[in-house]
C-alpha cells in the first residue's frame, strides 16, 4: 500500500516534470518567433498550451484520486498539495510564454521589438530559459539551496525589466507608443515569468524544509 | 462527525469570503488613489495587502488539516480542493491592486493617467468593483447562472481595455510614452483581475455542476 503511494506520487512528480519541459520549449519558441518575427513558431507555441492545460487536469485529478483513495497525512499530504499549487505556477508559465507568442503574431510580419531593445529582450529570453531549466532540476533533486539560486536568477530578469523602461523612456526613443506599448507587455510577461519560477522555488524550499519563506512575490 | 465536517467547511467558505471583502476593499481604494493620485490611500491598499496573504494562509492550513483528519471524498473533497484554488485566484486579484496601488505611489503627486483617459480607467474601475462583489454572492450562493455572469462582465472589461489601446496609439496621443506605458499597465492590471474572476466563476460552476469549463482564460 505505502510503497504503491510512493510510485503513485512519483508519477505526480513525472506529471510536474512533463509540465515544466512544456513550459521550457513554450518560452523558447516564444522568445525565438518574438525575436525572429516568426509566424510558425508562434503559432506553435499558442497551439501547444493545451497539452499543458491537459496535463495540469491529469495532475490535479491524480492527484484528488490520491487523496480521496490513499488518505495521506504529514509530509505525503504536504507534497501532494505543494505538487497541486505548483502545477498551477507552471499552467501560469505557459500561459505568459503563450502571451508572448500572440504578439509576436499580431504584429507579424513586423518584429514586436525594435533593434535597440533586441539585446535586452534576447538576456530576458536567455534567463527565463535559465531559470525553467533550473525549476527542472529543483523539482526533481529537491535541493532548497538550488531553490533559493532562483531569487538570484529573478534579480538578473527585474534588471532586465528596469532596462527596459530606461529605454523606452529615453529622449531619444524614435519608435513611438505603439512600440513602447509591446516592449513594455514584452517585459511584464518575462517578469511575470521569472516570479512564478521564484514561486516554484520557495514551495520546493517549503516541501524540503517545512519552511514558509516570506509572501510570494508578485 | 459529519456535521462536524460541514462547519468546518463552512469555515472555509466565511475564510474565502472575508480574503474576498479584502479584495473588494483593496481594488476600490487602488482604483480611488489611481483617479485621485491619493497617496495615502495607495500606501493603505500596499500595506494591507499581508491581510490577504495570511488569510490565504489561514485558509491552506485550515483545509490540509480538513483534509488530513476528516479526509473526505467526493463532493466534500472537491469543495475544498476548490476553495483552496479560489483562495489562490483572490490573492492574485489583491496583488494586481497592489500593483495598481504601486502605480498610483510611484507618480504622486502626479496622477497616473490622463484627463482623456480617466473616464475610461473610472469605467473599468466600476467593473473590477462589479465583479468582486458579483464574485462574493457567487460564492454565498454558488449559483451556476449568475457565476456564468462574470463572463458577460469580462466582455464589457476587454470592451475597455481595447478602448485604452486605440485611445494610447491614436495620432492625436500628446502624453508620450511614459504616460501611454502607465496607461498600458493599468489597463492590463484590470483586465487581469477581471480574468480572476471569471476563473473564480468557473470554479463555482465545477462546484456547482461537476462541469469543467473550457481552459482557463489568460
Amino acid at each position: 500500500m505505502r510503497e504503491q503511494f510512493h510510485d503513485e506520487l512519483q508519477a505526480l512528480t513525472d506529471t510536474l516534470l512533463d509540465m515544466t519541459a512544456l513550459t521550457a520549449t513554450a518560452v523558447r519558441n516564444a522568445s525565438n518567433a518574438l525575436i525572429d518575427a516568426d509566424l510558425a513558431l508562434a503559432e506553435s507555441v499558442i497551439s501547444a498550451d493545451e497539452q499543458l492545460d491537459s496535463k495540469q487536469l491529469e495532475l490535479e485529478q491524480r492527484a484528488v484520486n490520491l487523496l480521496a483513495r490513499q488518505q495521506p497525512v504529514a509530509t505525503d499530504l504536504r507534497v501532494l498539495v505543494t505538487s497541486f499549487k505548483i502545477a498551477m505556477e507552471l499552467e501560469r508559465m505557459g500561459k505568459l510564454a503563450r502571451h508572448l507568442a500572440k504578439l509576436a503574431r499580431m504584429r507579424y510580419p513586423n518584429r514586436v521589438v525594435p533593434d535597440e531593445v533586441t539585446p535586452t529582450i534576447i538576456d530576458m529570453a536567455h534567463v527565463a530559459d535559465l531559470l525553467i531549466t533550473k525549476v527542472r532540476t529543483v523539482l526533481q533533486t529537491r535541493d532548497p539551496d538550488l531553490a533559493a539560486q532562483l531569487d538570484v536568477d529573478d534579480d538578473e530578469m527585474d534588471r532586465l525589466h528596469r532596462h527596459l523602461f530606461e529605454v523606452i523612456l529615453a529622449p531619444v526613443w524614435s519608435h513611438g507608443v505603439e512600440a513602447a506599448v509591446d516592449v513594455t507587455l514584452c517585459g511584464r510577461f518575462y517578469e511575470r515569468f521569472a516570479d512564478h519560477a521564484v514561486t516554484v522555488g520557495r514551495r520546493v524550499i517549503y516541501l524540503a524544509t517545512g519552511e514558509r519563506l516570506p509572501a510570494d512575490v508578485g
